[in-house]
């Protein structure tokens, strides 16, 4: 079942310690078959040098599993609930990477303050409130993902142009069309949060990019006019621009 | 003799220098059989890659050597100490991790800012008072133990509960039922020390996490109800709920 | 067509991973032939674990494609601008290494605070202007040249002595004799910019060094009378000054 | 001739690599045969994947190279200044260790607050003030030796119990009773100066180690009475008391 997909979730998942995304075993990759209308996603707490595809557990949009031995993800939930909000997310990330949980602990969002953010994220990671009491207690992973969706909607923001957030006080979820995508934005996320660490320790100026450096960047891109890389139909146009 | 127990202690200690725990000799693991009241460590100043079982020292909770060519670590007597005082505990780890000594030095509690924290370390991890010069004069190495055990007992701490410490200007002592697990508080310890580093610095405001919040993450992962990984009874439960 | 100017340049590509100074493909080095007046550069956004040197691009300095099935490097207008007004140089290496853009995002200049520094870029190694607006939507890579070359201008500096700029909220631009000079370029640049970057926190003193001292190192490396290394004539006679 | 000690020196050197404390060439060892007043140094810019024993170069106590077809180290005089007025010490390394560097760029010692500095360092690290417009211009690198050899003879230290020393905008030079011994100064002090730049960070307080702390940790390792590792006397006697 879903063969093709755990093996591309499970090679997503292999990314994580080699990106340096992970200690231990705090990290999972989820991918969708938005047809089939179900997940595969890590199990918990197994180690990555013992991980096989075979282990993916298939789950399906009720959050129930449908195949697999072992116990998905502990954060299974809100993988689930992101699926069913954002509609053209493919593939979601879970770690705790220090630069990013540095600022999921101090609670303030990851500013926009190089081309190196505005190239994959468009404009500043959200960081979305802490859960409340009672919002853990009667279903912590499940109101993880409503605080996202939530947080998202409040601050108008698009999750396929801002493909990541801080939970505070937790660490970062992104994600992305496939679970390789929604891997790489993890990686991006936690770079753009180590420079913008150092940068904000280097002045006290406001420090945010202007919007049209972030509008060029993000559309060199993305989008109809892109012309990064091999596959946009504007690159060879582009390169031969004076 | 205790063959098995020194392989497993050898096989801790040498995690050390895996989990970039140490630089040269400055770490030692200790691993304890509660009915022969004997523990196993590390003898002193030797090279990770120089190391074999065999070299593991065998001493009584008296402190004594009683089995070992080569001298146990000069840190022993801590050790001693730590298991007649911790009865529940069955492996110690000590380092000069750079981040747990940054906050020694600054004689500061590493704070619970994030799940991270949670996860592992019920509660912020205290950092005990410095010796006195009597203190080190007298017994150094005895003595670090008393202060260790002193002020768990000032603050009403439970040492299963916060599986490390941090002894002011001087580096941390990290405990768990196994060696193994010792070696894994000490690797969570100096991950989350980093991320309180970092998160002190971007901020002034109060950043401890809740300590509903603490409740969740620790108990997600320790107790009767725990539901992460796939021993826990609790798991494929969790994972079926909605 | 360049074969061995092509094999340059990919050897030169190459050793941004190794040296540590890109994440994904987020870098580029290109190599000029002055004589033919072209130059190579890597294609855009392609993984450095797949380059070969027959996927280097060939451009003349009107910056039009005269070689290559692949696009070339988005930047590619920013590197032909430069090659056009700074004549001496043989090659450029662009990336996004993280303590350059740390200072690029700050708009701050790299401060020269030590013989580190000195060796290389004879004083501080300046901050380009963010490019307005309009800079941006008419034709960006190609104005992040000129910002590039009018801040050189109007500072009075020499690109042949400082060899390296910061674009601000962007990143750094580095160049030299030839392409592998330039990475050498990139990464002195990238560790001065951590050093001065934790100096800065240590102290709120003025710490720039002064001048005799950047004289000094700078010259033991270059011209008439350097002294460092196997190939400067001047190097046995200061061997056995005394 | 001295076939043995280029094999030591050389395999001091390359350690430096290993250990992390040199980018491209920047760093060197040498070490003396004191009975024959002749000490062997790196040759200077020489990669340290191409080093061969054979390129070590030899030098006499005026600072004249007696044999090897390479020139040596830039910093020859230094090092000959050093081995003419530091008798005990048997080799000497020189690096640009990025953290050391940065105390250096401020101008600050390095503060003792900690166990892991105590174990090697009597003391905080001393920085050498910079070099006038006219030591440099005369015999900068004889000068440099100087500079050390006055500032430890200001503040009465022994250069035998703290065994390094930052020049200010510069770097680090440590040494030991032998080569291999300098190299491992050079990395304490590159750990210590990493954690008492976060420990500075953390607090303003006042966060020297006491004296008495210090003695302990140098003298558990230093002299007739300590007892840490394998051969001193103490060691087993230490081992066995409660």
């Amino acid at each position: 079942m879903l063969e093709e997909l755990k093996k591309e979730v499970y090679e997503a998942n292999m990314q994580l310690p080699r990106l340096d995304l992970v200690t231990f075993t705090w990290g999972n990759v989820s991918g969708i078959d938005r047809e089939k209308g179900l997940f595969v996603i890590k199990p918990s707490g197994v180690d990555y040098k013992d991980l096989k595809p075979s282990d993916m557990v298939v789950v399906n949009l009720e959050g129930n599993v449908v195949e697999g031995e072992m116990n998905p993800s502990s954060d299974t939930p809100t993988h689930t609930y992101l699926y069913n909000h954002f509609p053209n997310i493919g593939g979601i990330t879970h770690t705790h990477s220090p630069w990013a949980v540095s600022f999921a602990a101090a609670k303030m969002d990851i500013p926009a303050v190089s081309t190196t953010h505005a190239d994959t994220f468009f404009g500043d990671i959200p960081t979305a409130p802490a859960l409340s009491d009672e919002e853990i207690e009667e279903a912590y992973e499940l109101n993880t993902g409503k605080v996202i969706v939530k947080e998202f909607k409040r601050r108008g923001l698009d999750p396929d142009a801002v493909p990541a957030v801080l939970v505070s006080q937790h660490g970062p979820f992104s994600w992305g069309t496939t679970p390789e995508k929604s891997v790489y934005n993890a990686k991006v996320l936690e770079v753009t949060a180590e420079t913008s660490y150092h940068a904000l320790q280097l002045t006290r100026d406001e420090i945010h990019a202007p919007q049209y450096l972030l509008n060029k960047h993000y559309y060199r891109k993305h989008g109809a006019n892109a012309y990064y890389g091999q596959e946009n139909a504007k690159s060879k146009e582009h390169a031969n621009r004076k």
